[in-house]
């Protein structure tokens, strides 16, 4: 019942939400940025609380550092929020205008798509992302975090709730769901008549929930499985920065590198290199037989290795014959994230772009590119690994949708 | 069992369909097109078996001509095909290349979705139809149609598999589901595994089904409880027009319109022209007190008139005191597919397309244009009634996806 009012709450505050100026969305981003460090000290205290449960329950501390806010923290959050208020405002903008042949005059304009939901795990500094950038695109927001940040959570939102209200918008445009059984969470999932879109946030297993469970169109992001492929006809110096950059510059990240996939004819020249190269950082390598062969240490790689997202200091290294058996074992094993071909071969670069089915398709760079920033869009909410509404990283843009306007002067269908 | 065999088969199929020519791909369309008239006699005596059974167990008429098919309509499926053949191809094409401060080149190639599947009702020109936009846009496409048409379809199919195997191209490019039990319909919703979008084509019913049960992702096609709204400062001539038009020109479809919304002050000017107007059609009218004043005869609305889609001779009358009203009526109770506003009132307009919540809002123009062709985007496998992917009209566009393809030399982050 709770939840349902929530849902019926957010809808309300559509109409009011969509139609605010582009001046009065940028004013309250500021006044947010502001009031978080304001308030820093009750938000550090709210996390404490957070941090003090997760640490007796024993919580991993990789984990516990997602939890943990502190004053960088917290400045980073809201210089998030005023990054996100000097985007370009995509809502309102019309583009394809065209008049056909009986006079009309036919256009489509970006507006907000509603609202959003989003669920993800105990990182509070989402909490205020999420917002800014659904809030800038116009859109009414519903938020479910993971049950270990509640206290920081709530918190957050009281502020950036606030900065609503004293700019004279519908607070309702935020909302947090604190109840955080398994219940409610499924419930959430079924809101299809008050909620537009569901984010989810997380890892495989949160984001197979959400699009299992969903009756509300979901946007898969995040997990990735990614793959450097490198031709026999490769640059060897090129390729060995490449696969070092894409594996080891962050390893915790979806567009890290996980799998090699190696030609037969350069694993000479290449493994050695690579192996050198790779022991800086001290990687494993689960290899297959043809590529163990020219490794000083290897582990065997097993089926399950061309499937798995490490997100640790591990590389598996499938051999191939020729580029088709590589671009068929990227499509078999990979998440639709990103994947790269080193090469001197323009037709073999060509092929790869076209054939790998994935968000991002690169020809002799890093995996690591695949981020809203470096491609230019700014800020994203995450990366789509799906095919529908949005793909790769998902900036301001992805948060809208369009609709036709058209100007008639008293037309008819004949 | 059969069904996961189905869905096998179409992934499997996915890489060869999606990397034809445009040229092979229309070629199987032209193909396609010569083989249905070629084997006209075959599809009839198919269809007058279905339209045997039909007969038998009482099928009602509307529903029955749906279902029939004759030489006229066969050529009209032929010639769907070669219009769609003669469509420009969007696959490939490569859109928003940009080069970054670091030298990558990043741009937004259109690639096909991968596997579609459709499910329809007992009409067998839906076959061709829907193959034909598919295809030509390089997806693989899974049919169920409905069982009242299942000899139809099967001939159908056949003959448009012929054509593929004719060009050199898998069969298995297109399967249709001949298994019409409700659990196979069921499981074909959760085959998510295999197939990437699900488009029901059909009634309210059949769309509400397919979106809470599919775990694909589901676009939402047609169902169209639209509204014209007569401004205080209205044109009269202009209003009684669209009205008339909106409302009779044909009234099965979706963007046919179902409710008027009259402003207070122009009841007495608007609605005895428009009754006189509408006797011509004998529609019914069902209004609210206000309204009721001015009309000679009409029937006393009920708030569930205000949410039904007639397809029939029927028009709902709204009387509101303000446009503000008015559009809030509109957003409470239509389905977002179209809506328009008759006025001479500026700033009336553009806050009518601004904060109408639908794929297609009109000043001054029926509702019944909203439609690929009137659009200008040729053919279309429907009308889009949600926010995500595409709204409104979807053409070929629709059915592709994109993803980014990035040039380098080397780039590595930093």
């Amino acid at each position: 019942m709770m939840l349902e009012e929530t849902g019926k709450r957010a809808r309300s505050a559509v109409p009011a939400v969509s139609a605010l100026d582009t001046a009065v969305r940028n004013a309250v981003l500021l006044t947010a940025a502001s009031y978080l460090e304001r308030d820093a000290e009750k938000l550090l205290a709210a996390n404490g609380e957070d941090r003090k449960r997760a640490e007796e329950k024993g919580m991993k501390p990789a984990l516990l550092d997602r939890l943990t806010l502190n004053s960088e923290r917290i400045a980073g959050m809201a210089e998030g929020l005023r990054t996100v208020a000097a985007l370009e405002d995509p809502v309102g903008s019309v583009s394809s205008m065209n008049r056909r042949p009986n006079g009309l005059l036919i256009g489509r304009m970006r507006v907000p798509i509603g609202v959003i939901g989003v669920i993800y795990e105990a990182r509070p500094n989402v909490t205020s992302d999420v917002f800014g950038l659904c809030f800038k695109t116009g859109n009414v927001t519903i938020l479910k975090g993971g049950s270990d940040a509640l206290s920081s959570n709530r918190v957050c939102t009281q502020i950036l709730r606030e900065a609503l209200r004293d700019c004279g918008v519908c607070e309702d445009a935020l909302q947090l769901i604190e109840d955080t059984s398994r219940e409610t969470a499924v419930a959430f999932m079924h809101l299809d008549k008050y909620v537009d879109l569901l984010i989810p946030r997380g890892g495989a297993g949160l984001i197979r929930t959400v699009v299992r469970e969903s009756s509300i169109p979901v946007i898969e992001t995040g997990t990735g499985n990614c793959h450097v492929y490198v031709d026999e006809t490769a640059d060897i110096e090129m390729a060995v920065n490449i696969i070092f950059n894409a594996k080891t510059q962050r390893i915790g990240v979806c567009n890290a590198e996980e799998s090699l996939v190696v030609h037969r004819d350069i694993r000479s020249a290449l493994l050695p290199a690579l192996e050198e190269k790779l022991r800086e950082k001290q990687v494993e390598l689960r290899a297959d037989e043809a590529a163990a062969e020219y490794l000083a240490s290897s582990v065997p790689a097993t089926e399950e290795d061309w499937g798995t997202e490490y997100l640790d200091y591990i590389l598996s290294i499938k051999t191939v014959d020729s580029l088709e058996e590589a671009i068929r074992h990227i499509n078999t094993y990979n998440t639709g994230h990103s994947e790269a071909i080193v090469t001197q071969n323009y037709e073999h670069a060509q092929k790869f772009l076209r054939e790998v089915d994935a968000a991002a398709v690169y020809v002799n760079a890093s995996t690591r590119f695949t981020d809203g920033f470096e491609f230019g869009f700014g800020a994203e909410i995450g990366i789509s690994t799906q095919k529908l509404h949005a793909r790769g990283p998902m900036g301001l843009e992805a948060l809208t949708t369009y609709k036709y306007i058209i100007y008639g002067d008293g037309q008819i269908r004949g």
